[in-house]
C-alpha cells in the first residue's frame, strides 16, 4: 500500500510508469471495495483513465495486478506449477523453501508492510483473504484433491503467516536467522499434516 | 499502545487513573528503549513522576505492568501454573483453549492492535519478543525440560501468532468462527510437536 495521501492524478498522463501507478491505485480501491471476483479489469482501467489492454501490458492479467497491488513478489503462474511438480508428501518442504527464498531477498521488508496493512485496514485484510484462498493455498490444496480443503487452506495459512511474523516481523531467534534446511526440518512436518495429513 | 500524541502530562496528578496512565506511558518508553531486563520499576516510576510503590499498587509488579503496556489481558502468575497443571502431552490443547478464551471475549480487537503495533514499531516488536520468550512460551518450555528450548519457543510462537492472525486479523473461514473443539483438534497435534515432540 505505497500510494500515500499525496498521490494525485494528473490531467495528462504519458503511457509509462504513471499508467502502472494509476492502475495499482485503481486496483487497490476496486479490490478493496468489490473483492477479487467483483473487481473487473474494465472498471479498474476506467478508474485509472487508461485502456484495459494496459492491464495485460503492464501486469499480465488480473491476478498478477492483484499481487502487485499487495506488493507480493511472486508470479503464481510460475510458482504454483513448480510447487506441484514433485511428490505430494514433500509439498510442505517445497512451499517453505519457496517462501523463504522469496522473502529473504528483501530481508522481509515488504512482508512487514503487508502485515501492517492487513492489521490496519479491513480492505487489506479482505485482499489478503482472497490471496490466501484464491491465489496460493486454495489453488495448491484443490490440486491435491484432499478432504476439508477450506479448513486445510486456513490451517496452512496459520503456519505460513506465523512463520512470516516470527522470522521477519518479530525477528525472534533462532528462527530469524536459521538457514533454510533448519526451518524446513522443523516446520515441514507440521505444514504437511495441514496439507495432506489426518486432521482429527 | 493507546497513548496518542494528544496525551499530555499534567502539572498536578491525583493518585488514581492518571497515575496508572502515566505509569503505562513511562513503561512503554522504558521497555522499548531498554528491553524487559534493562527497564527498572524505579526508573519507570521516576519517569512517570510517581512513587515506585505505585507499580505494585496498580499492576502487581513489573511483568504485569509489561503485559498491561502491551494490552495483553492475561495474568501469567495465574495462566502459567494452570497451563502446567495436567499431562505434558496435553499442554498444547490447554494452551490453545486458553488463547481462544482470552481473545474471543473481545472479538480479537486488542490482538489486531497488538499485531499493528508489532509490525509498525521496532520497539513494539522488541517488546513482543520479550513477551514470547520471557513471559509465556519461554516459561512454559523451560518448565518442560525439553531439548532445544529456544527453537521450540520460536516454533510455538509461529503457530500461535499465525492462529491469531488468521482467526482475528485476517478472519479467514472456517477458522475465524470455528468452535474451540474444532480448533484444538486441528491445531493441538502440531503445536504439541513443537512443545515436546521430535523436531528433526
Amino acid at each position: 500500500m505505497t500510494a500515500g495521501p499525496g498521490a494525485k492524478r494528473r490531467g495528462r498522463r504519458p503511457a509509462g510508469e504513471d499508467t502502472r501507478t494509476a492502475l495499482l491505485d485503481a486496483a487497490r480501491v476496486e479490490f478493496t471495495e468489490r473483492g477479487f471476483d467483483g473487481a473487473t479489469v474494465r472498471v479498474i482501467a476506467e478508474r485509472a483513465g487508461v485502456d484495459p489492454a494496459m492491464v495485460n501490458h503492464w501486469f499480465g492479467g488480473k491476478d498478477k495486478l492483484f499481487l502487485a497491488s499487495l506488493e507480493i513478489p511472486i508470479d503464481p503462474d510460475q510458482v504454483i506449477p513448480a510447487l506441484l511438480n514433485g511428490p505430494a508428501e514433500e509439498l510442505a518442504a517445497r512451499l517453505i523453501r519457496t517462501f523463504l527464498t522469496v522473502w529473504d531477498v528483501s530481508g522481509g521488508g515488504p512482508l512487514v508492510a503487508l502485515m501492517r496493512s492487513v492489521s490496519s485496514h479491513e480492505g487489506a485484510a479482505a485482499m489478503f483473504r482472497e490471496f490466501i484462498t484464491r491465489v496460493i493455498f486454495g489453488r495448491l490444496i484443490s490440486a491435491l484433491g484432499v478432504d476439508q480443503p477450506e479448513l486445510r487452506t486456513a490451517l496452512a495459512a496459520t503456519q505460513m503467516a506465523g512463520l512470516g511474523m516470527v522470522r521477519y516481523v518479530v525477528r525472534l531467534e533462532p528462527l530469524a536467522s536459521a538457514d533454510h534446511d533448519t526451518v524446513v526440518a522443523a516446520i515441514a512436518p507440521n505444514l504437511q499434516r495441514y496439507l495432506t495429513g489426518p486432521l482429527s
